[in-house]
Order: structure tokens, then C-alpha cells, then sequence
């Protein structure tokens, strides 16, 4: 390999080792909205859900830098009722995030199968992590 | 710089690239402990709860590597309600967890501040974050 190639490689890895890691942490001094919705889902589609749900998801994880977490977890004592916990960069990143096409489409598709969702601001007071971790 | 120092510091930092940031991810077809507490807290003593929460969340995040994440937050309707998410890498980190001493100074210490506790056990549909983003 070119002493070139090596070097170009060797500053753009530590570069990304530098900053790659840092888009999964909140930034310091930065607060992030974080949410937690309730749902009940008609247990006869709660398959369908759940599946619109990961695709929503990892949509979300994928296109969108200000979704930092979509938690989406159902309980066992009643496998229909699930809670996603959801955290975004800031305001305009969450309204962002409702406009998107797969936003919208996750909505669209899942709006019969929803019986009940219940959002609830939140005011974060630690958000641990080992992404946080010194 | 020699092409050598060159070379090493280039693979380096690629495999600190590719190993650093896992630490703060679930490993590939691990599936871990997801809890939700609900906790209501006698609102005359909110302060000193979340003080000692917080220091109950710090510790556990910077000493037990099997603690991935506690987000603790409080409801905006009613900041006296808490809910905390809970991960654990498996279910020994959890018990771990449970005996470590600054856990249990923290149950000790909050045992008259918490009017309430529900703890629900989940199953993980997906856990979105950025630290799972390809």
C-alpha cells in the first residue's frame, strides 16, 4: 500500500474514532425530549403491529439524525399493552420526525389496530447509559 | 513518521473504530433485560429522591458494565411520578446489580420516599437507538 493510502487511511480512522461514537450520545448541556407513549393494541393484530412497528423504527434509526432512541418494548403481563420510550435531539428533530413518509405510513397502517395510546411528556432527570459512560 | 508507525497507528485506530463503540451496544442475538419502574414519590421529599437516584444511576453506569441503560424521567403532569427504563445485559448483571452497595444504599435511603413502586417486566419488540444505526 502507498504511504499516501496508508496515512489518508490511518487520520480518516481515528477521525471517525474521534467523532463516530459521538452521535450516540447526547451532547453536553443538551437536554433531549424524551417521551413515553402507552399503547393497547387489538391483541387479533397485535403481529401485524409489532411488525409495522420495527419497520417504523428502524427506519427512523436509520434516516434520521435527531431520533437518538425509539424503545419499543410490550409488557409480559400483557403482551398488547406496549411502551416505547422515545427520545429525540430536540423539538424540531421530533417534528421532523412526524412528518417523515415512514412516520406517516407507520401511522397510517397501524391507526385500526391502535385502542388506545396515551403520550406523556417528561422531563428527563438522568438518562444513564454506557453510552454515557466515562 | 515512519511507514511502519504509520501503519500500526492506522490499524489502531481502525480496530478501536470497530470495537470502541460496542460497548454501548446490545450484542448481536443478545436480547436483554428491559424493565420499566413506575414510581410515585412523596412529593415533599421529590428532591432528595431524585439526588439519590442520581447518584444511584452514575455509579451504577460508570462500575457495572452489564447496567446498559437508566433513563430516569418524571411526568410532566405530575413530576412525583417516576419511570425509570431499565436494562440489563442478562439477567446476572441484573442480579448483580441488585447487590451491589450503592444499590442498596439507595433503597435504604429512599425506603420512606417512595409511595409507590410497579415494576413491569417486558419483552423487547426492537430497541431503536443510535447506537444500533448501521
Amino acid at each position: 500500500m502507498e504511504r499516501r493510502a496508508i496515512l489518508i487511511l490511518g487520520a480518516s480512522a481515528l477521525l471517525a474514532l474521534l467523532f463516530g461514537c459521538e452521535r450516540s450520545r447526547v451532547q453536553p448541556g443538551q437536554t433531549p425530549l424524551v417521551r413515553l407513549a402507552e399503547l393497547e393494541i387489538d391483541p387479533a393484530q397485535l403481529e401485524q403491529y409489532k411488525a409495522a412497528l420495527k419497520e417504523e423504527i428502524e427506519t427512523s434509526i436509520r434516516l434520521e439524525p435527531g431520533v437518538l432512541t425509539l424503545y419499543a418494548v410490550s409488557l409480559k403481563s400483557n403482551p398488547a399493552h406496549i411502551r416505547i420510550l422515545e427520545m429525540y435531539a430536540d423539538i424540531p428533530a421530533y417534528s421532523a420526525h412526524l412528518q417523515t413518509p415512514h412516520f406517516l405510513r407507520y401511522k397510517n397502517a397501524t391507526q385500526n389496530m391502535v385502542k388506545s395510546l396515551r403520550l406523556l411528556e417528561t422531563d428527563p432527570i438522568l438518562l444513564g447509559s454506557t453510552s454515557t459512560r466515562k
